[in-house]
C-alpha cells in the first residue's frame, strides 16, 4: 500500500478568493486528501431549515477539481445556537449537577434524542447533497467524540435512558438488587424507575451500578454514532471514519468502530507527552519535551489499526507547537517528518496535517498549521513536503502480524477507575508498560479486543488486568498453542453477564494459582525480585506450587502451568524486560534491545528505525540521526 | 479483667444453610461476641411498617445457642429508600450547598427531626423485640457518627434549629451582635431569625458564627444519639455503646459518651496511616506501611477508655489489606495479633474483628475478613485464634492510673480549626506530638476532658492549646500538687460564654507571662533553642522573668511559675522529649527512652512490650521480633 | 515634600470614654492623619432612612481638635443587612454559578444598579454632612476594591450590563461575530441579547468574549467609583482617593485613578511574601519571611505614584503579624520603620498603619495594631515613633524622573490570563522580573501606562508582552530618542478595536524581526544563552538578520534596528541583569550590582539605601544593618 498526505481545511474561514490558491498549493504540497465542513453548521444552516449550500458547493469543487479527494465532516460537535434553543436541555451536565453553557464545542449530551435525530438530519441532508459528488471520497463522522469530558454526562436524558437500559438488562428491580448486592447497606430499590445515577452520593457509589453506568454511557456514544452512520450509508457507498483521540477510554472504541468503515485518530504527540502522560517522571518529560513519548503514538497506531479491522488514518497530525498543553514547545526540526512516516510505518493509509493554515482568531489562534496565519509556509509545510518526496520514492508498505499481542479492553479500564483499590493502579498505564517494555526490545506488537476469539499465528499474548474471562477470549486461550501472560488482577471479577462487579472468590483461577490477597504499594515502595527488576504499585499474595517468579524474599509472584503464566504483580520495566526476553527467547521471537529513544517497526521487507532521541545513536552499524528515520 | 474477641458478622449476605456452620467456627476460633444487624434496616422493614423479624430472630437464635453474645446494630445510618421518599429533604447538605444522594450510606442529616424520629422508631421497635433476649448482650447506637463528612450540614433543617439555638443561647439579637463583635464590618443582625449559616461567605464568617455552628453542630450529634438511648433504654438493661472513628473530631465525643455505657471504636491502623496522618513524613510512612503508626492506635485507646468512662471496646479490627486508604497494602504477618493485644493492653474489654466473611459485592469487597470470600480462613483468622489461644495463657489485665496527663478538648479543635493563623497548625496534631513524646519515653498516658476537676494521683498534667479556661479546670489546677504545663495558645480565647471566639487580652495569664505576638512559621523555618531541639510551626513573643527556654538567640519561649509552666511554642520531638524528661525527673517519674518502634504500655504487675518495626528489637536484655509483642 | 504619618481608627468598636486618650496618644506618637468610617454604615444608618450622626460628629470632633486630620471612608463595602434585603440579588455570583452570602464584607456585585445608586446616596449624606467640617482633610472611596475576588462576577446583573456594553461597542450581532470570529465553531448569533457571559462553556470560550468581558467588568468597577464621586465632589474640595491592593489587577488601576485625586495603596509585606508571591522560590521566601520580598512594596510605590498621578499614600502599613496569610510571622525588628521610611523614599505623601488597636473581636482580631487589645503599645506604635522622631530630623524628600520606565498594561495581564499558552506565562510576573533586575542593578524605575504619549527625559524603555500598540505609544516611541526593549509576545496581537483578541500575523513588526513560532517551556527546561544566562518559560522563533542575542545554539532571540530591540523570550535575571547592565552603559546610565536584600531609592539631593536581609551589608563604604536603612 502506498500511503498518502492529507490536511484539515475550513473554506468557510477565509476569503473565497483564496481557495483556489490553496487547494494548488496543497497538491504542491504533495497533499491528496483535504478534509473540510466539521464544524461549519452554522454557515451551512444559519437557522432552522435555512440552507446556505452554495459556498460549500463551490469549495468542494475547486478541492476536487484541483485534484484533492474530500473528506467531508458532519458538523454535529458544532451545533448552531439555534439547536440549543430548540432543545435547551440537550447539554451535558457535569458530576456536580452543573449544566454547561453555549460558546466552545461538544455543547450536547450524547443521551438527547432530540439532538441525536437533528444531528442525524443534518448528516442525511449533507449525505444526500455530498454523498454522489465524486470529490467526495470520505465522510468522517462528528470530531472527537468524549472530548472535553462529555461522555459522562449526568443529564435528565441521561436518567432517563439509563433507566430504561437497566429495565432491558435486568427486567426487574429484584434482579438489580442481586445482582448489584444492594442489600449491602439497605441500598435495595422497588421500581428500576427510582434508580438515580451514581454521583453524588454520600460516599462511594455501588461499584455495580458505576460500572452499569459506564457500560450505558459508552453504548449512549455508539447508539449517537450509529443514527449519523444509518442517516448517511443509503446515500454514499464511500468509507465512514471517526477521528478518535489519545489515550482516551471513556467509551469502547471497538463497538464503534464495528459501525465504521475506517478508524482515524488524532496524533499530538507534543500535547501528549505534556498533558496526557502525568504518570511519567518528570526527567522523561524533559528529554522528549521536544519529540514526544517514543511509545505513545506507535501504541495509539497499533490500537486504531485493531479497531479499525486494519485501516487506520491519523486525521489531524501536529504540525508544529499547539495551543492546549500546559506548556507547548517547538518540535525538533525532523519530528513533523517523522511522526508521519511512523504512522505510514504502524499501517495509516493516511496522514492528515491540522490544519492548513493557522488561524488568526478564536480559541485556537496560537495552534500552528502548514502556512503562518500571513499564507507564508510554516516549517511543518516544508516537513510535510519532505515526507511526500520520500512517499515517492519508498516501496508499498505492507502490515505482518506481529508475533506478540496484547489484549485491551475499555471495560476493564472503568472497572478499576471505579475501584482502583490503590490510587496509582491505572489499566491503560499497565497496557502502556506492556507495549513500552516489549518496543523497547525491538518488537511489533498488535493490540487485540478481549473477545478475540482467535490469536492467529501470534507466539505470545499479554492479557493483564482484565476484568473478567469472556467466552471467546477462553476460546482463543484454549485453541492457542503459544505462550499466554496474564494478570495482575486478570479476571478478578466474576464473568457472569448480571454479577461482573462482584469480586471473584478464587481469582485468578489461571496457571494454577490463588490470589488470596491484594497489596496496593504507595509510591515510595518497591519490592525486589530475586532475579532483578522489582515490584511496584501492586502486589498479590499468591497461592500454588508452580511458582514462576519469585521475590528476593522468596514469596512467589507469578505461576506457570504450562505455556500459561500469571503474574501477580506490577512489575517495573526492568522486570518486565527481563521476563519478556525469556519468554520470547523460548518462543522463537528474536529480540533486540534498544537504546533509549530507538525504536524499530518492521514491515513486510523493511524495517522503520526511528530515533526520537535529541542525540544521534548509532545501532546495528547504522546512523540513525536525532529526530530522523531510516529505512532498511 | 480478661478481655475478648469478637467479630462483626452480615447474616443478611449469606444464606441461611451456612449462619450455623459460621457460628461454629466463631466459637472455635475463640471468639465471644457477634456485632450484627447495624446496615439491615431494609431486610427488617422493607417498605414502611412491613417488618420481617423472622430472619434476624432465627440468626439471633443461631448465634446465641452457639454461645456467642450478640451486639445489636440499629440500622440508623443505611435508611432505605422509602425512608428518603417519606423525607426527602433529609440528606445532608454540603458547604457548596449541594444535596447529596441515595445509593451508599449515612444520607441522613443530623438536624432532621422527622428522621430522628423515624429512626428512634426503628430502634425501639428492635430493642421491644430483642432488649430482653438473653442472647443480645450489647446495643451499638448507629455505626461511625459524621463518617464521609456528614456531621457538617448546611440543609435547610440545620438552619431552623441553629436559630433554635442560638435564640435560646443569646436570648436577642443585641446580645449576640455584641458577642459575636458584628459591629466590626456592619454584621449586625436585627433578630436572630435572620442569621444564616456561615458557609458562602464572600471572605471568611466571623469566627464566632462558625464556632457557634459548630458547637451547635455538636450538640445535633448527641441530641441524635439520645433520641436513640431514650428509645432503648426501656427495654434492656444491656450496655449502649457506639462506634467511633479515627482521628475524626467533628464532633464532642465526650458529650455522646457521657449517654452511653461502653465507647467502642473502628481501628484500622494501615488505613490510619495512610489516610489520617498526613501530616506524617514519606520517610515515616514507607518505614510503617505494613504495621500503622506506633502511636496512633494506642492514643484512640487512652481516648476513647477516657470517652467510656473507663469502659473501651475495639468495634472493628483492621483483618488484613483495606479498601478505602490511598494505597492499601498487607499487614506484616502478626500485626493483626499486636494490634488486638495492644488493645487489651490499654484497656479494651473486647477487639471485634471487622469482618467475618469478605463480602463478594458492593462497596467493600475489597475489604477482607477474617474468611476469604469462598470461605477459606484468610491470615486474619489464624491470627485472631493465635490471640485467643495466648488470652487463655494470660493473666488478667487491670489498667493503673498514669503518672502523665494531656488534656484533650473537642471545642479548642474547632476553635484553632477556624483560626488557625498557620496553616500547619492543627489542635490534635499538636496533642498528639504531646502523646508520641512521652509515649517515646517509656510512659503510659492518660488522656483526659478538658472540663475535668480533680487529676486525681497524676504527677505531670499537660494543657497544650487549650483554648479557654474553664472553672472546672482552674479548680483541678488549684488543687493539684504536680506540674502543670501549658501552651502554646493556651487560654488565648477569653472563657466568659458569649465571647469565648474572642482574643484574650493578655493570655496565657499562666505561669507568670504574656504573649505579646504570636508568629506562625512556614514549612521551612524552624528556631534553635538554647539546650537543644528546635520551635517548628509556632512561636509567641513573651513577656515575663521567669524564663525557662531560651532560643538560641535568647528570646524566653517558656515561663515557669512554681509547678506551672506555660510553652509559647510548637516544639519538636527532640525538644519535648528533652524537656519532658527533665519534668518526669523533677515528678520522680521514671523514663526510658525507647528505640524507633518500639513501645511499652504498663499494666498492673506487668509490662507490654510491643515492636512496630520491622526489624527485631533487643531493649533492656529482652529480643522483641519485628511485629511482635511480648508480655513481660 | 515632607511626609506623615497616619492610622487607621475605629471608634466605633470601643467605648467612647477612650477615645479622647487614643487621639492623644496618636498624636504623641507623631500620627496626624487618621482614617475612620469606611465599615460604619450600621452604626450610621442601622435601617433604612434613620441616621444615628452624633457618635461620629463626636469621634470626629475629638479626633479634630488633638490635631489629627481625619479621612473619611465611605462605608460601601459594607452595606447592613437592611440592604441586601433591599436588593436580594446585590451579591456577586462566583465562576459556578453560586451566590454569595452576608456574613462577611464586600457582598455586592459592581454591576448591580440599585445599589451602586444605594451606596453614592450613603456617600453623598456623608458628604453633606461632613465635606465642609475642617477636621475631615480628605475621603477615601470604598475599600480595597476587587478583594476577595469580587471584579468577577457573573450575576443577572452582570449579564444584562454586558449585553449593554456589547451592543454599544458593536451595534449588531454580525459585527460582533466577525470580531470575534465566532465562525470558528459555529459560534454565531443572531442578536447580541442572546450572548451569554463566557463561564461554565463545554470547553473554552472564545480568547475574544472573555477579553470583552474583562474589559467591561474593569469598566464596571470605574462607573461603580465614578457614582460616588459625583455623589461627594459637590460637597467637598478635599482629594478623594481609593485604598488598593498589591498585585491585584482584575481592573484597569490607571482608569480608576483618572477619577481620583490621590492613589493609596494597602502595603502587607509579610502577607504579600506567603499569600501574593506563589511564583518565588521556597528558598526566597525562607529568606525574607520576616523582612518581605525586597522589590515588592517598591514596585507597587512606583506603579501607585504613576496611577495617582504622582500623589500616592499607603493607607494600610503592616504593623506586625498580620492574620490572613498562610503563615504570619512576626517581623524583624525595625522592618515597620524600614517599610515605613521605604515608601516616603518612593514618594508617599502618607504612610498610615493598619489599625490603631487590635480588635478583640470577629474576623481579624489576631492582626495586630499599634497598639496591643489591652492597650498598651505594641512593638509597632514604637517603630512609629521611631520613624516620626526621624522624620523630624530629616530634610524633604522631593522625586526625580527616573533614567529607566517600563510599561504596565492592564488589558495585557487580562489578555495573557485568557491565554497563557504556557502555564507559567504571567504578565505581573514577567513586569516584576524586569523591575526586580533593573532595581538590583541601582536604578530608579518608573512605572508608565501603555497610553502614554511621551516617554519625557527617559534614556531606557522597556515594554514587555504588552499585548498590542496603541496610537498614543507608538507617537511617544516615534519621538523618543532613547532605546525601547519590546517583547516578548508585544504587539501579538492585532491592535484595531474590535479584533484585538486575534493574533497578528506578523508580530512584532518591531526591530525589524517577525516571530514565526513560540514554544512555552515546561519548568525544567531552560535554554542557555551564548553570552551568558538563559531562556526560561518562553521561546520565539524569530525571522530576521540583526541577530543581538543568541542561544548557545546560534538561534536569534533578540533583534535590534538601531534603538529598536525586541527580545523574544523571558529571562533569567543574570541574562536580564547582563542585557541591562550594557544597555545602561550605553544609555549613560550608572550601574550599581547590588548585594542581596540590599537596595537603593535615589531622590533629589540624596539616596535612601535599605537591608531587606537579615544580615547587616558593607557597601559602598558604608554599613547597612539588617532590617535597617540609611539615607546618605
Amino acid at each position: 500500500m502506498k500511503p498518502a498526505l492529507g490536511v484539515c481545511y475550513y473554506p468557510e474561514h477565509w476569503h473565497e478568493e483564496i481557495w483556489q490558491d490553496d487547494a494548488k498549493r496543497m497538491t504542491e504540497t504533495g497533499i491528496a486528501w483535504v478534509r473540510i465542513g466539521e464544524f461549519a453548521w452554522s454557515q451551512l444552516e444559519a437557522q432552522e431549515g435555512c440552507f446556505t449550500w452554495d459556498w460549500l458547493d463551490k469549495a468542494v469543487d475547486i478541492l476536487g477539481k484541483a485534484g484533492l479527494k474530500i473528506i467531508m465532516g458532519t458538523p454535529s460537535a458544532t451545533p448552531p445556537k439555534w439547536v440549543l434553543e430548540k432543545y435547551p436541555d440537550m447539554l451535558a451536565v457535569d458530576a456536580q449537577g452543573k449544566m454547561r453553557k453555549f460558546g466552545s464545542r461538544r455543547h450536547y449530551c450524547f443521551s438527547h434524542s432530540g439532538y441525536r435525530a437533528e444531528a442525524a438530519r443534518m448528516a442525511q441532508d449533507m449525505a444526500k447533497r455530498y454523498g454522489k459528488n465524486p470529490h467526495v471520497q470520505a465522510w468522517q463522522i462528528d470530531n472527537e467524540y468524549g472530548c472535553h469530558d462529555t461522555t459522562l454526562s449526568y443529564s435528565d436524558a441521561v436518567k432517563q435512558e439509563f433507566r430504561i437500559f437497566l429495565s432491558q438488562k435486568y427486567q426487574s428491580a429484584d434482579a438489580l438488587n442481586k445482582a448489584w448486592g444492594n442489600v449491602f447497606w439497605s441500598m435495595e430499590y422497588e421500581t428500576i424507575d427510582s434508580i438515580d445515577l451514581p454521583n453524588q452520593t454520600v460516599t462511594e457509589a455501588n461499584p455495580a451500578h458505576w460500572l452499569d453506568f459506564r457500560l450505558f454511557l459508552s453504548k449512549q456514544v455508539v447508539r449517537f454514532n450509529q443514527a449519523q452512520v444509518n442517516a448517511i450509508r443509503p446515500y454514499t457507498d464511500k468509507p465512514l471514519t471517526h477521528n478518535y483521540m489519545g489515550r482516551y477510554t471513556a467509551f469502547d472504541h471497538f463497538a464503534v468502530g464495528d459501525d465504521l468503515d475506517i478508524a482515524s485518530w488524532d496524533s499530538y504527540p507534543l500535547g501528549f507527552l505534556e498533558q496526557m502522560l502525568d504518570d511519567e517522571t518528570e526527567a522523561h518529560k524533559n528529554n522528549f519535551y521536544r519529540q514526544g513519548d517514543p511509545d505513545f503514538q506507535a501504541f495509539h497506531h497499533d490500537l486504531y489499526r485493531s479497531i479499525g479491522h486494519g485501516r487506520m488514518w491519523v486525521m489531524e497530525q501536529q504540525p508544529g507547537p499547539v495551543n492546549w498543553a500546559p506548556y507547548n514547545p517547538i518540535p525538533l526540526d525532523g519530528m513533523v517528518a517523522l511522526w508521519t512516516m511512523e504512522a505510514f510505518a504502524h499501517g495509516a493509509e493516511m496522514v492528515s496535517y491540522f490544519r492548513w493554515r493557522q488561524a488568526p482568531f478564536a480559541q485556537e489562534q496560537m495552534h500552528t498549521g502548514l502556512l503562518r496565519v500571513n499564507g507564508d509556509n510554516a516549517r511543518g509545510q516544508i516537513e510535510a513536503k519532505q515526507v511526500a518526496d520520500a512517499l515517492e520514492n519508498l516501496p508499498d508498505i505492507e502490515q505482518i502480524t506481529a508475533d506478540v499481542a496484547i489484549i485491551f479492553d475499555y471495560q476493564s479500564q472503568w472497572a478499576w477507575q471505579i475501584q482502583p483499590q490503590g490510587k496509582s493502579f491505572d489499566y491503560f498505564r499497565l497496557i502502556f508498560e506492556h507495549y513500552r517494555a516489549l518496543r523497547q526490545l525491538g518488537l511489533n506488537v498488535d493490540i487485540l479486543p478481549s473477545n478475540v476469539t482467535d490469536f492467529g499465528d501470534r507466539k505470545l499474548v499479554f492479557i493483564p488486568a482484565l476484568m473478567a474471562w469472556n467466552d471467546n477470549l477462553k476460546q482463543a486461550i484454549k485453541k492457542f498453542s503459544g505462550i499466554v501472560v496474564a494478570g495482575p488482577r486478570t479476571a478478578s471479577k466474576t464473568a457472569a453477564k448480571t454479577n461482573y462487579m462482584q469480586i471473584s472468590p478464587t481469582a485468578p483461577d489461571f496457571a494454577d494459582c490463588q490470589t488470596l490477597r491484594v497489596a496496593s504499594l504507595r509510591d515510595g515502595i518497591t519490592i525486589k525480585l530475586a532475579k532483578g527488576g522489582a515490584i511496584i504499585r501492586w502486589f498479590e499474595e499468591l497461592q500454588g506450587d508452580k511458582g514462576f517468579e519469585f521475590t528476593d524474599n522468596t514469596e512467589m509472584i507469578a505461576s506457570r502451568d504450562g505455556n500459561h503464566i500469571y503474574i501477580g504483580a506490577w512489575l517495573n520495566q526492568t522486570a518486565y524486560q527481563r521476563i519478556f526476553t525469556a519468554l520470547c527467547d523460548e518462543s522463537n521471537i528474536t529480540t533486540k534491545p534498544l537504546p533509549d529513544g530507538l525504536r524499530i517497526r518492521t514491515v513486510k521487507d523493511k524495517q522503520f528505525m526511528v530515533n526520537y532521541s535529541a542525540q544521534d545513536i548509532i545501532f546495528d552499524g547504522v546512523t540513525i540521526p536525532k529526530a530522523d528515520y531510516l529505512w532498511r
